[in-house]
């Protein structure tokens, strides 16, 4: 989008605020009480954060009271209109359209924010001028291909760019601290696969395969056969060629329709990061489809996205990025397992590991961004960075969670007493987050 | 409950049933079509459990159609009728009175009887007559005391004749198979430790803290100060003794009062065994507790009997061993968290262990079941057989769970980003619980 074209946001110009002087262009110039008034409106809405804010004209309408470690700037009052009235789709349009800018480092500056908003009324600040929450899209069957088509099918090469090799695109997870993102990525697949007992022969069903990467590792790994189910057909068509290049076509079936329709019976049931797809209409669905195809002495590992209590999903990210998508807390996400009695044996927060698989993500994507930029556009390259660096400040901020829960049947005796065979290659040792971005 | 004093019940003897002969006591002891017909319809209520049911005239009213493990008997028309208005209180009100007894393992027929009833109607199983569920009683802080009060003051000179030499009353943690008891409490507590992350100089609060034992642990093996509170007097004063006994009065203070009045500042929370008793209208105030007294950097941990999903509590349970008891789902217990924001960083469920645990407590009780008879009476020992079997027969069945829920503030980002540390000496291997009785 750009500066000339304003109503793309469908929100007032300059004109009808001041619509006494002669020259609209002149007056959408002027910065006028009414601006100062919004701009800083916004600073109280965001919990009078640690960063400035600025104005077209270049005035500082908002200073930080305690050391600054950024700066918004708004380019033109359309922005500054559309923040105000829907504070994360118009913010984020805004962005994109590269008429709100943000001056320092992008996780920084947005980290900042997310924990000067006070949690308390995060969902109050969510709310546009008529006080509605967004509400992501229904995911019905018909539904969730297109808006499964919308993200993941925007071409393989352009994941290549700034994936692991082996193209994983849901949370690693670092066993130590200097782990590089390809070996996070088979550590999350080995620390899925020991969480389910996966032994050689047994069956594995997987919702939500991506890339088939998972499903590969398990099969040439652990020695399990695999059903694995995805809607998007760039990520199946991919994934069955390289089943085909490993020689593990007879191992692992991929198969491009929608989880409700799996269908078998199962030794492990596996979804990592599917479930913020699935929409807590559908929870009920998902826990009938496992409840019909995990063998009694089976496990489930679902691995998802969530939050510490249920809060709107952010607007800009649920229409731009992930039509359809909804991060749940774990009381949402019981609607799995609770009607069908489902025993919870393991649950793991791995949120701070999300936050590092999406700043190592969003370096690759800078170092690659002008191939990125030929491939697409700038407000292309400015709407990825925001999402890529607005995730991992939000995981940085907690305002949502990386939860990996294990499950079983209720009358399943044989699961281990303990979780000590998941740590078997481990350093003992604890080690923290780095939390200096 | 002696035979001749069904009316304790509150439930018809047999006289009402069959009026029509001279003697009421001849007519007491001759089954009849309708006695018959209920003791059918206690089996059928079952599930057809494994296990054969006779009458007091030795008649055998229903035999499994699988091999049996065991024989339910019923001594008299009441222990009948009780059984089926109330089917726990009731049944188990007459076991205690050696009115309803158990020809086989106790264990194994409970978890056969369990294990074969329907969990989806297992509510519908557990109404009385008429139609109600039992709730327990509501835990205001008078109540609480006279709850408490009724279990936990029974003497300290009984439960060290069956606890582990320590006198952990909360569910052991079995690192290895042939663990002792002994062992496997001090496990327990070093698990929990390790789950805060404790180091030396921290200050540590205990809400519910049993005969000390945590709480001198604590202080003991890592150097942190403990205030830990419990309304029980006994359990405070032997706690009192015990760690001036240890020169640890310094450093553990225990104080008899309620978990809400809670006051400092602390870096970690604990409460192992305590969350039972607070009662689901309760926890959002734990929740406000918690969150008026811990440090932004301090972790969480609440160890309690739960749930797959909500269910009514065991009525006889609830009434004649833990009154205003309450074990709630990982649903319920997130009344404690959401509200004030709280991150769930790690649930560990250790149903089986406290299954072992109960296990061995039984053994140690069977073993010195002729003190207990002379300190009390046979009712009082039927009554706890029935208890810790009972419970046993539930953890191994599956009707509740044992879960370690430990957590933190949401912007807590020096956390491990590994569980490794938890199994630094741990035997890496995977083992599983040997489920043959």
């Amino acid at each position: 989008m750009k500066r000339d074209e304003p109503k793309r946001l469908g929100l007032p110009g300059g004109g009808e605020l001041s619509s006494n002087e002669s020259s609209a262009a002149e007056s959408a110039k002027t910065v006028t009480r009414l601006d100062r008034w919004l701009a800083r409106r916004i600073a109280r809405g965001m919990g009078d954060p640690p960063v400035n804010i600025a104005l077209w004209n270049g005035e500082e309408i908002y200073r930080s009271p305690t050391p600054r470690v950024g700066r918004l700037v708004f380019r033109d009052r359309g922005a500054l209109w559309s923040t105000v009235c829907s504070p994360e789709l118009g913010a984020g349009d805004a962005f994109s359209a590269g008429r709100l800018q943000v001056e320092g480092d992008l996780v920084e500056v947005l980290f900042n924010i997310y924990t000067s908003l006070d949690h308390a009324s995060i969902n109050s600040f969510k709310r546009n001028l008529f006080g509605r929450l967004p509400r992501p899209e229904p995911n019905t069957r018909t539904r969730s291909r297109k808006h499964i088509h919308h993200h993941y099918d925007l071409g393989n090469d352009f994941y290549r760019l700034w994936l692991d090799e082996q193209l994983v695109y849901t949370c690693a997870y670092y066993e130590t601290p200097d782990a590089t993102l390809e070996q996070a990525q088979v550590s999350k697949m080995h620390h899925v696969c020991r969480k389910v007992l996966l032994k050689p022969g047994m069956d594995v069903v997987e919702a939500g395969c991506g890339w088939g990467t998972l499903a590969l590792h398990m099969a040439e790994h652990y020695g399990v056969n695999v059903k694995a189910f995805n809607i998007s057909r760039e990520q199946v068509s991919f994934a069955r060629d390289r089943a085909k290049s490993m020689g593990l076509d007879k191992q692992v079936e991929f198969i491009e329709d929608d989880y409700r329709n799996i269908s078998g019976s199962f030794d492990a049931f596996v979804s990592v990061g599917m479930l913020e797809h699935v929409g807590p209409d559908h929870y009920h669905d998902l826990g009938s489809v496992i409840n019909r195809s995990l063998k009694a002495d089976g496990l489930g590992i679902i691995h998802s996205v969530g939050r510490n209590r249920p809060t709107a999903p952010n607007a800009w990210l649920e229409q731009r990025i992930f039509p359809g998508s909804y991060p749940p807390s774990l009381r949402e996400m019981l609607d799995i397992f609770e009607p069908f009695n489902f025993s919870i044996l393991d649950i793991e927060n791995l949120r701070l590991h999300y936050a590092k698989t999406l700043m190592a993500w969003l370096a690759r994507f800078d170092d690659k961004v002008d191939i990125v930029r030929n491939m697409y556009d700038d407000d292309f390259v400015r709407a990825w960075r925001l999402y890529l660096g607005g995730c991992a400040a939000a995981f940085l901020s907690s305002s949502i969670q990386l939860f990996q829960v294990v499950f079983g049947y209720p009358l399943h005796n044989a699961i281990p007493m303990t979780r000590a065979h998941l740590y078997r290659d481990a350093d003992a040792q604890a080690w923290s987050f780095d939390s200096t971005l």
